[in-house]
């Protein structure tokens, strides 16, 4: 009898599995997208995905999909958040190092100036990397970030930044794990800022954030052991670095990607290319009323190729205005 | 009617995985492990860690149980498996490279002089891992390590590699498994390599093991996109690299950690260090008769100053030769 229990207790449980995936299936799953071709898209390529005996039916380990984070998932104007953060972090770190009056590219982040700052160019964003992002634990450093997302406010919206994320997009993570699919972020910020916060604002846990990175140590600190953040860099997780994450990180490739620059443009590529049920997704930031609208000129997220691209490539391109009912969920 | 119905059927599903719970614990999960200490301090460790309202509980998301691979979860003597694919390999390339007939340590390496081969040190490893391990892509590799296993045999069993894991090791796998923990492969050993029977043989899905690396660059061939592997190292996860490794993929901290040499020493100590349902553990190599009896002398998985301080640290030693009723599971 105790033998037989379980057995028929699994029946139940998988009944009530698919009774709910079926009554699931008759609420709109994406309620903040306003019905067209992008939301029809999406809903096609889950369906063929998942219908059991289908051609283009795909097991759940193979589910896998990835997400870009600035200007995918949250915003990126009218810089990257976490440029934010090292700017204020020079602020916080300037008393200690009174030689950044006089030397770039801290002279201008102190000072605001914006241009100088751009125009210090990859090398110069490093830099400032290193100087506000190393020299401490893992675990002091992820204190550091969520004291700022505490009280630091986006110049444009005045909210915490945790609260710009796109509605319809997380409505998009939460449709695709429903229907099975393991979801990342695979973002060219840095792992350790967005493992912070992944989890509560995404439902995405750290083990699923892949970014970019420093090097790090291991060491025993007073017969304590920490993680230590060197001011090295291990892997810029961008451009043709995002393919290059992916199969570091996760080993096999992805059935879709959602992304919204040319930062995205190989990811999509290695994720679309090949048979099978794939989905491609670029969103287009063309709503300057409800965000900002950008592409081909922007210092951050430019978009150029990916527009002249996606169309012979089948991606989707998302308009925010036309596509989207809602950008950010309501101020709480 | 309908939107209630979610909610009573949930209801079921619940009482159905608690009944399934309480009835697996009336058989004994691990039915390879003698009783004693160690399977007693296994089973102590998972019930304190998922007891509901219990002082030690912890949430499923953070049940993260690491395992290294040679010699914890499967062989490793009389050389780690990994260096006989890299010997073999040797033997199929030195047509295309005359020079190894006279180069070091590809001479050593074709003539089976294994003492010159170990002589050669880390530096001659790292030369042969290069020279059979890279200049193809990704794909391309894991068909050469698939092909290797098909025909490969260990030399003292006269078995594939794959049957040469530790039943008793892959029971304690699945006991993890089914109370919540998520399970991880942290090896030295190399991860494109591990990644091809990792979920085969053990269940573990490529995203869940971590390895050593050498660099990948991606690339479109002739239209098609492919990462492709490079002559450089990447990462080593052995010693301190291990919680280096699991701070760099995971992103927090496992409860529960496996191994069977000092090349685990710092991720037991990572792992175990704190408050808290915490387990560690060393499978100590002390059966001749069955497998092989090794420690402090070996060149592969040397066990010295974990066999030292394991006391003192809290962490289980199991005797593979008092603890295990079976080592391998029969031959198929």
């Amino acid at each position: 009898m105790i033998s037989i229990l379980p057995v028929r207790l699994a029946s139940l449980v998988t009944v009530g599995i698919i009774a709910s995936a079926a009554w699931a299936q008759q609420t709109d799953p994406l309620p903040s997208w306003n019905d067209g071709p992008a939301k029809a898209r999406i809903l096609a390529f889950v369906k063929s995905a998942t219908e059991q005996g289908g051609r283009d039916y795909v097991p759940p380990a193979e589910r896998l999909a990835v997400f870009d984070n600035d200007g995918t998932l949250w915003s990126e104007q009218p810089m990257y958040f976490q440029l934010a953060f090292a700017l204020d972090r020079v602020k916080v770190l300037a008393p200690k190092h009174p030689e950044w009056k006089t030397k770039q590219p801290f002279k201008a982040a102190l000072e605001g100036d914006m241009q100088t700052l751009a125009a210090s160019g990859e090398h110069g964003l490093v830099e400032l990397v290193m100087a506000t992002h190393a020299g401490n634990t893992a675990d002091e450093f992820a204190q550091i970030v969520r004291d700022w997302l505490k009280t630091a406010r986006h110049p444009k919206f005045n909210r915490p930044y945790t609260e710009l994320t796109f509605a319809p997009m997380r409505e998009l993570l939460d449709y695709l794990r429903t229907n099975g699919f393991k979801v990342y972020i695979v973002s060219g910020g840095g792992v350790e800022f967005l493992r912070v916060f992944a989890e509560e604002i995404y439902g995405v846990p750290p083990e699923q954030v892949i970014g970019s990175s420093i090097k790090t140590k291991y060491e025993v600190r007073d017969g304590k052991p920490a993680i230590v953040r060197l001011p090295e860099l291990d892997f810029i997780d961008d451009k043709a670095g995002k393919p290059v994450g992916i199969h570091k990180f996760i080993g096999r490739r992805p059935i879709a990607a959602f992304g919204n620059s040319d930062g995205d443009f190989q990811m999509l590529e290695w994720t679309t290319w090949g048979p099978g049920a794939r989905l491609g997704l670029i969103v287009h930031h063309d709503d300057a009323a409800r965000e900002f609208a950008y592409d081909r000129k922007s210092p951050f997220g430019r978009l150029d190729r990916g527009l002249d691209e996606a169309g012979k490539r089948g991606w989707v391109v998302v308009s925010m205005k036309n596509d989207w009912k809602s950008v950010y969920a309501p101020a709480r």
